[in-house]
């Protein structure tokens, strides 16, 4: 028996395999079995990242005890019933972000965790980027002083390119749009930065997309700390993913392209981040030691469940991001009145996981 | 007799001199006169820019036949009282940004202007700027596509030195703090680029300030055209200026050094803009001809008043300007409740200027 920890892929979509070249990378973790319902693609996903066996259905990869533990990549309306079995089956559970579509999925989640007391990692990974840690940094160091403004927009053109045959289509399925779909990245970022939103305000647009849901965002987050924010998101536009941080003492601007995000072990080559100190307008650029986050998260997933890591996104971050989309969703129905965290969490049962 | 256009400055402070130093750079318009209260002042003014002569009242400087035009650089809560003389003696008014303080001071300078038909010009210099220019050619000409998001910030440190012996310490002479006093740039700015805003969500923050006023202010403006803006404006930070388009064939990233905002016949030099077109993530830096805001809109304004030259940013302008301040601070007071422009501009009796 191989000393790596083992786990097992469900769902073998792209972003499975996105997940599997960075298993390939690690020297800790390995892919040992995996599951989806066409054998074709089982097949494939064998061949392609050398997985020893595969499952036809979930309660047969589940019954594999060499299996410490999953990676899901499944759609996030199936998220609940898949990582209930499987950690009512005494695995390890990593998903792909975010936790759920809905709030009461999210809840629903967060007490099989509790109940189980399994291992959960929610793959948040935009925080592990090497630009993230370094702002982090400098924030919980002091260098740029107290923060009182976070800026970050997430964008691409993918509202232009929808067609009702794409489930983004959907408000159902892709709640909000470019909100859910990469607001979500930013809600986790500017929590992780800045800690707890308290309300947020948003407004939505459907201004050139012909689908069901928005493709313009734009949301103020107002935090614990006192500190604003804002997020946009938008889907009519070409890419973008920037992070700004205004401080007392100095200001940090970050700019990632995000084409290179898949090989994550490469993002951070294509990404900037600079500074800007009191007293100055000239910009320096910060140096970024090179991340690799899906590797990175998928090698503390392995750890945690070995009892050696502890998760850094569970339950309880992940429903603080889910809960940003949310509030900002419901703010957007009330045409922009504001929406405190609470009022959604507790609507939808999920107070405990971030009690 | 000159024939250059013969203009008076009345407020001879810090700004004063700014627009005194572009009037020299011009062969097209001269000082002729000023006028402050203080002698010592006058005298210092004469000798520094040449200028013949000087006024010890109002009523004096207004008495003089040569004088085409005025400069008004004095402070915000004397605009109306001022510019009604100037207009109602028969001279031309250019006066600093914002128009005014309140709306309601605001409707009563409009009121003058249509009642006199005298020519009357706001300094809402900043889209002057080259890059701001150069946008509005990308956005009309069609090369950005269609915009659906638009963001601006305008921040520097002056929350952080704020004493209760300078004005803008105090809620009544500087309402929003940065928000009157830089956001209302970008308010002019946004709406060249994107048309009239109709509503504004925003909130306030007394984070690190000492002063009355806030240092931190995020609003959303929702645009007639259906597309969304972002408006920052911030006191607790080293100095940004920002404005970003998103349009569905290119983005672009406007980034001025304000430092030398006040030689403006440099400020492009400090700019830049950069573009980002449909497929891809790579940006290319876009051509910054030269302007010089300052002059060119006060030769506008001389031009104008001989009946050459229209005036680009008059009364309308300025009124929709201050209205996007005042709606978002009664935004802020209602807790982020969106607030319609027509709202707060009806209620100061400031229809007539945008109507």
């Amino acid at each position: 028996m191989s000393e790596k920890i083992r786990l097992a892929s469900i769902g073998l979509g792209r972003w499975a395999k996105v997940l599997g070249r960075s298993v390939l990378r690690s020297d800790e973790i390995e892919l040992v079995n995996c599951f989806t319902r066409s054998a074709e693609k089982r097949s494939a996903f064998q061949a392609e990242f050398g997985v020893a066996r595969s499952a036809a259905t979930l309660e047969e990869l589940l019954a594999d005890d060499e299996v410490e533990g999953v990676i899901i990549t499944t759609p996030n309306d199936t998220h609940r019933d898949i990582i209930t079995a499987c950690l009512e089956a005494g695995k390890g559970v990593y998903t792909e972000k975010p936790i759920s579509t809905t709030l009461e999925d999210a809840a629903a989640i967060t007490e099989a965790v509790t109940r189980t007391g399994g291992v959960f990692a929610v793959g948040h990974s935009a925080r592990r980027l090497s630009g993230s840690r370094v702002m982090k940094e400098w924030i919980e160091s002091g260098r740029t002083g107290g923060v009182s403004m976070l800026e970050a927009n997430f964008s691409n053109e993918r509202g232009l390119e929808l067609t009702p045959d794409t489930w983004r289509w959907y408000a159902d399925k892709a709640p909000g749009g470019p909100f859910s779909q990469l607001g979500v990245h930013h809600a986790d970022n500017l929590q992780y930065l800045a800690g707890p939103v308290k309300a947020v305000t948003a407004h939505t647009r459907k201004v050139f997309t012909k689908a069901e849901v928005p493709d313009t965002v734009m949301a103020i987050l107002e935090f614990e700390s006192g500190a604003l924010g804002y997020l946009g998101a938008g889907w009519a536009s070409p890419g973008i993913y920037t992070i700004n941080v205004q401080g007392t003492k100095a200001n940090l601007r970050y700019d990632l392209d995000f084409t290179h995000w898949d090989e994550s072990h490469e993002a951070d080559e294509y990404s900037s981040l600079v500074s800007q100190e009191f007293g100055q307008i000239e910009r320096s650029p910060v140096e970024l030691p090179p991340t690799d986050m899906f590797r990175e998260q998928l090698e503390e997933f392995g750890h945690a469940i070995r009892g050696e890591a502890t998760i850094e996104v569970g339950a309880e971050e992940a429903v603080r991001a889910l809960a940003v989309v949310h509030a900002g969703l419901r703010s957007a129905e009330r045409d922009g009145a504001k929406v405190e965290i609470a009022e959604v969490v507790d609507a939808a049962g999920a107070g405990a996981a971030i009690a």
